[in-house]
């Protein structure tokens, strides 16, 4: 069966986000340095409809990721803060799913993205993603209270963290929360100078 | 000149110590999970009196410590909690300069390791610890307190995290208070099934 995955990144003390994160300013004061390393990458640049980037290990990460995703799983937060942004196409070129309470229609955008609410939980979201995804896997793309959420119910088998070298001090840690008993097992570990990528299979709760 | 470094065990999200931390329990509750890794690591075994070990990556990695090690630094709590328990000879076979408010002669023990206790700060124990290293390198060996200091004086040159894939939940976090001014940049990673090794050269403040 396909795998469930997240991909977050993370600073050194923990963080997803710094303070202050908010729907106009999701990352929080201090968050995007987080996500700097993958600003120049070749494939997420592409995504964007930017040409050129860094062709090394994090490029590959990141297109390895992309290729095995076939379809996403977002809390509303993160849709509700990406919505204004997002290029059309949007960089997901696969359907997603949005965990709401407010019912709306598909929202359907160029290169293959439909935006499909669901409004009956995890275990649905997470039906539909499977069926859509098909042999590809799925990704729980964030935030850090949507990865929680299925953490905690057991339905991740892989978290990815690219962790970056720097402290916050302050803002949204993705483990808040998460019961000392999940079962991490590292299972691949890339690195360059910008970042570590720490691959870990996840065997309970 | 040679360098100072700290070299920690840390869990995933950010902790050295499980809750409930004090002299009767150094690690605080789960704490132990952090440094489970070592236990079975030949050049670690070696420096406790027993015999045999794995001698994988991780031996490596703690071999190369014990043996780049001049002179070691540590905090008041820490010598408290390791006071009782360490063997004779302890397993630093090195000067180690302790940081305390209390004026103590100095405590000789066998293998080379003699405990002297500094009262006048931080950089005076520095100043003897790099004396005492000669072309070797200075270890902040910890505890967080110890090696805060260091890194806030811009006194560390390097710092080594051992990532523990778990997560503890509460406990004492390595940079709780830390500045998100501080500059790291990796310089090496080494990956065992068990551990993620993290090297970072500081920059900064």
């Amino acid at each position: 069966m396909s795998k469930v995955f997240a991909s977050l990144g993370m600073s050194l003390d923990g963080f997803i986000a710094g303070p202050g994160s908010s729907p106009d300013n999701p990352l929080g004061d201090g968050g995007m340095r987080i996500h700097e390393w993958v600003f120049d990458v070749e494939s997420w640049r592409s995504r964007q409809g930017i040409e050129g980037g860094r062709t090394n290990q994090d490029d590959a990460i990141v297109r390895e990721n992309f290729s095995r995703a076939g379809a996403y799983i977002m809390g509303r937060q993160m849709f509700a803060e990406g919505e204004a942004g997002w290029s059309d196409p949007p960089p997901f070129r696969a359907p997603v799913f949005v965990l709401t309470h407010t019912p709306r229609e598909p929202w359907v955008r160029q290169g293959g993205t439909t935006f499909t609410f669901v409004t009956d939980g995890i275990d649905s979201a997470l039906a539909q993603a499977r069926k859509a995804a098909g042999d590809k896997d799925v990704q729980v793309s964030g935030g850090a209270d949507a990865v929680r959420q299925f953490l905690d119910a057991g339905l991740l088998d892989e978290l990815q963290i690219h962790l970056a070298p720097l402290v916050l001090g302050s803002g949204v840690r993705l483990f808040d929360g998460v019961s000392p008993d999940l079962g991490l097992v590292p299972t691949q570990v890339v690195a360059s100078p910008q970042v570590t990528h720490l691959t870990y299979r996840i065997t309970s709760p």
